[in-house]
């Protein structure tokens, strides 16, 4: 089994070294870099046809793209500790609460860097007004996150689960490419304390 | 258990319609008019403050917004036929072609949706620009699961499951939005054809 890492800032890659380190799992790396476009060589796209890191490689050869996907592989063949919910409605609550992550944050965030970041000014098709429209846009989803994290120490379930690990690398990103947590937005700073003192996070 | 649903051609409370018509699970619904907007009502937001169908309200209480994590629950509680996948393998192929629509396709659909329809004309913060920029985008995606289904009766491991009812229903929305699969992704098509065939698609 082999995984397709690129280091940070990349955000989606950390997601399964995150996961892989609160499980306990030590996985045989390789490392592309994005910045040299080594995931966009012939040789990776044999392996993922979109070019995107991270990937993982089993043992027979079948890809895993896609980071949520991976991580639900390690889930399937490490249960312990359940980080995708332990009952019906922990795994649904989860999945909720990843999928507003992916669907209400990321967007936004994604169009700011896309459409306004200096690293990426070379990509076609920017659109710097649809980018600027979008920096509100992330700060409401912050609220929204700060809203339901208040008195949680967690987002689902009242435990660690995937969907921290979602939220947590997404914050980070939206620091990178500066858009920090709002000073205000108390209980999504403290909760960002709170997951990144675990050592996982390091990862 | 109570399935807050809402009528077509809204596409995320038909994947979960499709969804229990294949587990066999009769959901008692309360349906919510998109265009009489009563998924904005008080009554409502105080269920789900996202104001989206679907929604299902737990006998707990327990509100559990968005479509996959509805179903995900539905999975868990009716685990036959597995629509999530039946072990480590597939669960993680079904998860990678699950995100590759929601990731590659739909967005391009929404932003064409969202920033060009007359239906929407309404919404503020449109960005025409934007909008027919993401025309040729559905064209590439739709180009893209065309190529993966080449020889494939199924979109993810051999069988059908959620990734198949996540394409249906996003294809058949892009078609409802004036962008149809063109004639010449005869994969793509064959396999629309295949699984609209079933009974479910008409949930």
């Amino acid at each position: 089994m082999l995984f397709f890492n690129s280091p940070n800032p990349a955000p989606n890659p950390r997601r399964v070294r995150i996961f892989a380190a609160e499980k306990g799992i030590a996985l045989d790396t390789r490392d592309l870099s994005i910045p040299a476009a080594e995931h966009k060589s012939a040789e990776f796209l044999a392996l993922n046809p979109r070019g995107q890191t991270p990937a993982l490689q089993l043992d027979d050869g079948t890809v895993i793209a896609e980071s949520v996907a991976i991580c639900r592989y390690l889930e399937a063949t490490h249960p312990e500790p359940p980080l995708f919910g332990r009952d019906a409605k922990e795994q649904a609550l989860i999945e909720m609460w990843s999928r507003r992550v992916e669907m209400i944050l990321m967007p936004p965030i994604g169009a700011v860097w896309v459409h306004t970041h200096p690293f990426t000014a070379r990509l076609p098709g920017r659109n710097a007004e649809w980018g600027e429209a979008n920096r509100p846009r992330v700060h409401d989803a912050l609220r929204f996150f700060d809203s339901a994290l208040a008195g949680q120490d967690y987002l689902a379930a009242g435990h660690y689960s995937i969907a921290d690990i979602l939220l947590l690398t997404t914050v980070d990103f939206a620091t990178f490419i500066g858009m920090p947590v709002p000073e205000e937005l108390e209980s999504l700073r403290a909760w960002h304390a709170r997951v990144s003192a675990r050592p996982s996070a390091a990862a």
